[in-house]
């Protein structure tokens, strides 16, 4: 007798979004078992259908009365949505996944990137997806970490446009818009997120408060500067980290290879590294360009690149919500 | 009685390429007292003619007997043309600034960037022009060297397609190619140069070889990660410098503002910091987004911006001939 497959309601806030819509197709291509889909916008997008598994979903305006019932629920939009609306959803018993930065770094709620410390979710009923580049980056750090015992790491990002939305992506395309202050197309743009402390942006101070939180080291120095490049899809990320323990290079390859998300993508002479090229639509972090970081010792140099909308977001919102269901924690 | 002013007369090699072309732009642009003027070719080009000062020029193919007998000569071509070519010009008497790599480790040969060591060129007659990236970041790193320490420091950069010449403009026009073999308009691509030693590019290890030698601290730790990005013109580097002492961000200001030639541009709040379209063409160096470096004590991070051809090459060479041709040396 064939054993019948539990099925679960989800509702995604900013379904008209690149997140959104990104994890609605990330939905169908893993053939999430879904019982009912209920999508809402803002604005844009309000009346469109989208298609899931040969049924037609209509994307309902986001109203003040917002109060979902579905078994999950995904915010893919600002953090003012995620504020006034996740915390009802949460006390109505759904599984909140928050893709927005309210809640990241309060200390009652998980932030969760599921191959690093999917155990943080326990029972909690409202979890923080992290920042797209963090996550990138963690995946690879987290290892290193538990391997050689993470000190120290400079950051310098290179990301693309999808990251500030479809307005980003209009504005690489040439059409008008205030995405970015300067022209995208030419010039990189060393300014994401707003001015936030001690000169740096609101992205920066980001990537170390949730990198520290995810370590769960509160005395990791990091470093970042987040660059806007010209590229559409795919966040590249170059990395300089010093540890506590000395290493090999083969071990850098061993503790990286325990992560079958992680590609390793190595060889400069067979042109061989990470490129947006060949990451687009793909759920592996590549990190290549793996070599000591000559500038001090017990330090390594390396470049990670992934799908900014997949791995730095819809998709580990997917991976969290996914392993929920396996573990029948519903 | 009107004083005559001294005239010189100039050879170009590689006269039909990015650097030479800019090379005699800015000729033209500071009224340099030219009294004769040739240009070579290796192929394309050949047979051109480039007007200066109302009088046409002719490209000329360069072949085996090439022997200039100028007051000076700029290589801007391959490292093979120069050494092929420039240890005769220099024994015929010419004064030759080469931008190709060929001799810039060379013990013998002067490697100068006019604001930080000209006292270098002495009555050498063979200088050389450093790496596009290294002067851009060497003019900062030179004045907090000498304020604070240099101990070390991590740079990424993100480099312009001009950096690869005429056919990476092409290349980022899609106009298909080898430049870069993987699409430019696509992806960042984080190997600059060919495969060299510990995992480096030659790119990158040109940065640390050559800031060695410029800051003549042969201890200094670089370590560099070299990355194009789909953008026309303008280098632009990321850096993180650790120094012996420590010091107040009021003094790095005033450390960088003893060089006329670099400009700071540094506030967030209201947008400014270091971008291609406000540098391009300009004689400056943009320094933006100095902060201390979160990382490590006695550390700063900070970006920095110029236009590649003018500040990283033709610019460079320009005012090395210019200051010796106003010292009188000739």
């Amino acid at each position: 007798m064939q054993k019948t497959q539990k099925k679960y309601s989800v509702t995604v806030v900013g379904a008209s979004g690149l997140v959104g819509q990104t994890f609605l197709r990330i939905l169908k291509e893993k053939r999430f078992p879904l019982k009912d889909l209920k999508l809402y916008a803002k604005q844009d997008g309000v009346g469109k259908t989208v298609r899931v598994f040969k049924r037609d979903y209509v994307i309902e305006k986001l109203t003040d009365d917002f109060s979902p019932h579905t078994d999950f629920v995904l915010f893919a939009a600002t953090a003012d949505i995620s504020k006034k609306y996740a915390p009802a959803a949460r006390d109505n018993g759904c599984v909140v996944v928050d893709n927005s930065p309210a809640f990241r770094t309060d200390e009652n709620v998980p932030l969760v990137v599921p191959e690093i410390n999917y155990e943080k979710c326990g029972k909690n009923k409202l979890i923080a997806n992290p920042n797209c580049s963090t996550i990138i980056c963690a995946k690879p750090l987290a290892l290193l970490n538990k391997a050689f015992g993470l000190k120290r790491v400079r950051i310098c990002t290179y990301q693309a446009v999808s990251g500030a939305g479809s307005e980003g992506i209009k504005a690489l395309c040439g059409k008008k818009n205030n995405a970015f202050g300067y022209d995208v197309r030419k010039t990189c743009i060393p300014k994401i997120g707003e001015p936030s402390v001690l000169g740096y942006t609101t992205e920066e101070i980001k990537m170390r408060d949730e990198l520290q939180k995810i370590l769960e080291n509160k005395d990791l120095r990091v470093a970042a500067t987040c660059v806007r490049v010209p590229v559409k899809n795919c966040h590249a990320i170059a990395l300089y980290a010093t540890f506590d323990k000395s290493f090999l290079i083969s071990e850098v390859y061993e503790a990286l290879g325990s992560d079958k998300s992680i590609e390793i993508a190595d060889d400069i002479f067979c042109d061989k590294y990470p490129v947006a090229s060949a990451a687009n639509g793909t759920d592996k972090v590549y990190v290549g360009r793996i070599r000591y970081d000559l500038a001090e010792k017990n330090s390594l140099a390396f470049y990670v690149l992934s799908d900014n909308l997949r791995t730095g977001a819809a998709l580990n919102a997917y991976r969290i919500i996914r392993r929920i269901t396996k573990n029948d924690r519903m």
